[in-house]
C-alpha cells in the first residue's frame, strides 16, 4: 500500500515509494527530464520525469492537482533535499481534477504583484499564494493561543446572539434586518451579554463575528470583524482586566511561534515580546507630554506615544489609561479620585490601537445616574439593566480586534489582507 | 495581604485568613449563629457569624454579592469539610452590590420547578442555578475538545462572513438584511468558504454561528446555532471524512470529562465511549431491514437504527451512509456504482440526527451538470463555481449542531436550555 507523503514529511521517507499530492505549482522542462513541483499544506516538492513521458503532460497547467507515484530520492539540490523521481516502469500520474484556468495571479512567483482589488475579488484562488495566505495561519495560531491563556485562567466560553432586538450599544453603525417580519439588528459587540454572564460564570471570553455598519472606507475598518471578547468579575479596578490582557498576549505570541513558525519567517513577522508589566500611562500625562489638548488620541499620537514606551520601557506594547468619560459608553466606571476620567484603558501596539478595555458600572443605580447625565433614556436599555438589580460584582473585560492585530503583526497596509472574505461599504462578494 | 480563595480551593487554606467573594446562596439562622453561604464559580462556602453581627446583615437578600474575611476552619459538617469563621474581633462583611431583587427562580433551591419560558425570560440570573449552567460548561468543554482534535489533525481554523450577497444554499429560509442600501443575507452555513478554503489549506475548520429563518416552532430547532464545520481535500470518498467526524467526536468526549467533571455529575450524564470504528449501515440497506419504503429518515427511525446499534454493536454512534442524492444538495457527490444513492452520511447520536456531511463534487463540470439536472439555474452560483475552474481536489467535510450535541448528552427536552440566549420565531430578547 503506498500512502500520501507530505512535502514537509519527505526528507523521513528517502528510498521508499510514495504518493505526493497536490497542485502543480510550476513545471521546468530540460532537455532529457521535467521536474514537476507539486504543492501541497506543507510546501513544495520535486517530482521528477524522463523527458518523453512528460510529454503526456505538457498541456496541463499549473494549479491543476495532481497525484504522483515515485521513489524518494536524495537531491541536495531540490527543494528540501530530496526530490521524488518516477519509477523506470514510466510515472504513475493522476489528474485528481480538471486543468485548471489561469489564475488570477502567477502563483508560482515569488513575490505578489497584483493589487488588492485583483487579490480580494479572486481571493479563493490568489490566497494560494503563501504569502497571502501566511496572515490566516498566523491568525488561526493566535486565536487559538488567545483561548488557551483564557481557559488556563479559568475563563468559560460562551457563545451570544448575533441578532438583538434593539439598536443599543452605539444606536449608529447597525445593520438592521427582517427577522420573521420584525426589525431586528445585527449585533456590534457582545458587550451586553458577556457582562450578564459575569452574573453566571464570573470569568468568560467570546470569539466570533461583530458587525459595524461603518459608512466609511479606510484601510483600518471593516464591516464584519472577528472580536476577542473577555470579561470577569470581583476585580478592583482597571489594573485586574490589564492583567488579563497581558495573559491573552503573551499567549497569543507564543501559540504563533509555536503553530505558525513557517509564515512568520515567510513574512519576515518579528514577534514581539511581552513584558511581564506592560507599561502604562494616564491619558492626562500622555497629553501633557504630548503637548496636546484634545479629549481623544489622534493616530498620531498613538504612533508618537507607542515610540516613546518603546524608548523609554523597550515594549512594543502600551496601555494608556483614564481616558475622558466623555469618549467612553455609558458603561464605563469613573476614575474614583478624577471623576472625569474613567478606568479604562486603550492598548497601543506598534502605533495602532488594538485592545480597548476597562472597568464597567455594576450597580443599577449607577447606570440609572449615567444615562441619565448623558440625557439618554433609559427604557431602550430597560432588559440590559435589569440584569443590575440582581447582584452583579465589579466588573469588566475588553475586545481585541484579530483582524487588526494580525495587520499589525504582519505589517500590512490594509485589514482586507488580514480578513478571508472582507466585507465592507463596497464588498459583498466572494 | 488577605487574598480571595475560591470555594473549591478553601481545603488548601486551613488555618489562614482568606477572602471569600461571592453570591448569597443562602443564610440560615440559628439562635446564637448565623450561616451565609456564599456562591462563587467555583462552589460553594459556607462562612459563620456571631448571633449579634449577622443582625446587620439580616436585610441582605439572596444573590447580593459579598465579600467576607475569616478564618479557615475544619468542620466536617460543612460543604467541602471546611467553613469561614469570622474573627473574634467582628466579621468584616462588605456589600459589592447594591442588596440584590427576587431573582425569577430560588437559585439556592436543589431543583428547578420554573417553566421553560420563566428561564429563557430571565436567564442572565436564572442561569446563575448550577443546573441550568452545568449544560454551557459542557458545551464549553466539548468546542475546545473539536478545535483541539481537528488542530491535531493539521487543521486549520477559518473565519468567514456571516453577511453574504446572494441566498444560495437552499434559497429558502433566509433572514435578509440592508446591506448599505442593498440586500443581503445571513449565511446558512459556511459551507461554500470552507469547501473554496481546502483549496488553500487542505483542511479547514470553522466553530461559529449560521442562522436559519425556520418558521416552525420546535423543540430541535433555532434560528441561530453555533455550527462546527469541518472541510478537507485529498480524500477517496466519504469514510475518510467520516474517520475525522470519529476523531472530532473522541476529542469532544474527552476534554467533556476533563474540563467539565462536576457538570457531568450534577446533571447524571453518562460520557459515551466513541467506538475505535463507529458502526455504519447503507441507507438502502437500512429502509430494508426497517421495513420502510421512504426517501428519508423519520425521527422514529432514527431511534429504530439508534437502538439496534447500541444492540448489534454496543455503540451509541451510527453512521447511515448513501442518503438518496434527490434528499442531498447539488454539491454531494454520488456513489459510484450507485448513483441515485450518494457518497454522504448522517451521524446518528442516541437517537437523534447529529452531523451530517458527505463527499463534495470538485470538478465544475460536474457541478454544471448537477444543477441542470436540478431544473436550477447555474447563474446564481457563479461565484462559488468559478472556484472549481481553477484546480480543485476531491474534497468532503460534516457540520455537527453544537446546541445539540449538548442537548442530546444532557438529555435536555429543549434546545432551548443548551443555548445561552436563544433566539427563535418568537424570542429575540433577552
Amino acid at each position: 500500500m503506498i500512502h500520501r507523503v507530505l512535502a514537509s514529511e519527505m526528507p523521513a521517507h528517502v528510498g521508499e515509494t510514495v504518493q505526493v499530492c497536490g497542485w502543480l505549482h510550476r513545471r521546468r522542462e530540460l532537455k532529457n527530464v521535467t521536474f514537476l513541483i507539486l504543492r501541497d499544506r506543507s510546501g513544495l516538492t520535486q517530482a521528477v520525469l524522463p523527458g518523453a513521458v512528460a510529454e503526456q503532460l505538457r498541456d496541463i497547467p499549473e494549479e491543476t492537482v495532481l497525484s504522483f507515484v515515485g521513489t524518494v530520492t536524495a537531491n541536495e539540490q531540490a527543494p528540501g533535499g530530496v526530490e521524488v523521481v518516477a519509477p523506470a516502469s514510466g510515472p504513475q500520474v493522476e489528474l485528481l481534477s480538471t486543468p485548471a484556468e489561469t489564475p488570477p495571479l502567477d502563483i508560482y512567483r515569488p513575490s505578489v504583484t497584483a493589487s488588492l482589488p485583483t487579490i480580494l475579488d479572486g481571493a479563493p484562488v490568489a490566497l494560494r499564494h503563501p504569502l497571502l495566505n501566511a496572515p490566516f495561519q498566523i491568525t488561526a495560531a493566535s486565536i487559538a493561543g488567545f483561548r488557551t491563556a483564557l481557559d488556563a485562567l479559568n475563563f468559560t466560553e460562551i457563545h451570544t446572539p448575533k441578532i438583538v432586538g434593539s439598536a443599543t450599544e452605539s444606536g449608529a453603525n447597525v445593520f438592521a434586518l427582517d427577522w420573521f417580519g420584525r426589525k431586528a439588528y445585527l449585533a456590534q459587540s457582545p458587550q451586553f451579554f458577556k457582562q450578564a454572564m459575569v452574573g453566571v460564570f464570573e470569568r468568560v471570553y467570546e470569539t466570533g463575528p461583530v458587525f459595524r455598519a461603518e459608512p466609511s472606507d479606510t484601510a483600518r475598518h471593516l464591516a464584519q470583524y472577528t472580536s476577542l471578547d473577555a470579561e470577569l468579575g470581583f476585580i478592583t479596578d482597571h489594573r485586574d482586566v490589564m492583567a488579563v490582557v497581558r495573559e491573552a498576549l503573551a499567549g497569543m505570541v507564543t501559540t504563533v511561534a509555536e503553530r505558525a513558525p513557517a509564515a512568520v519567517d515567510l513574512l519576515g513577522v518579528k514577534l514581539p515580546t511581552v513584558p511581564d508589566q506592560i507599561p502604562e500611562i494616564h491619558f492626562a500625562d500622555a497629553m501633557k507630554m504630548l503637548g496636546e489638548d484634545e479629549p481623544d488620541l489622534s493616530p498620531a499620537n498613538e504612533r508618537d506615544l507607542s515610540h516613546w514606551a518603546l524608548r523609554e520601557f523597550g515594549s512594543e506594547f502600551l496601555f494608556v489609561t483614564g481616558y475622558p468619560m466623555t469618549k467612553r459608553p455609558f458603561y464605563t466606571h469613573a476614575q474614583p479620585d478624577r471623576p472625569n476620567y474613567s478606568n479604562s484603558f486603550d492598548l497601543i501596539f506598534r502605533g495602532l490601537e488594538l485592545i480597548t478595555g476597562g472597568q464597567r458600572l455594576h450597580r443599577y443605580e449607577d447606570y440609572i445616574a449615567a444615562l441619565t447625565a448623558r440625557g439618554e433614556p433609559t427604557n431602550a436599555y430597560e432588559g440590559y439593566l435589569a440584569n443590575f438589580k440582581h447582584g452583579m460584582p465589579p466588573h469588566g473585560g475588553f475586545a481585541l480586534g484579530l483582524e487588526r492585530w494580525t495587520m499589525r503583526l504582519t505589517e500590512a497596509d490594509n485589514l482586507r489582507r488580514t480578513a478571508l472574505f472582507p466585507r465592507d461599504l463596497h464588498r459583498l462578494t466572494p
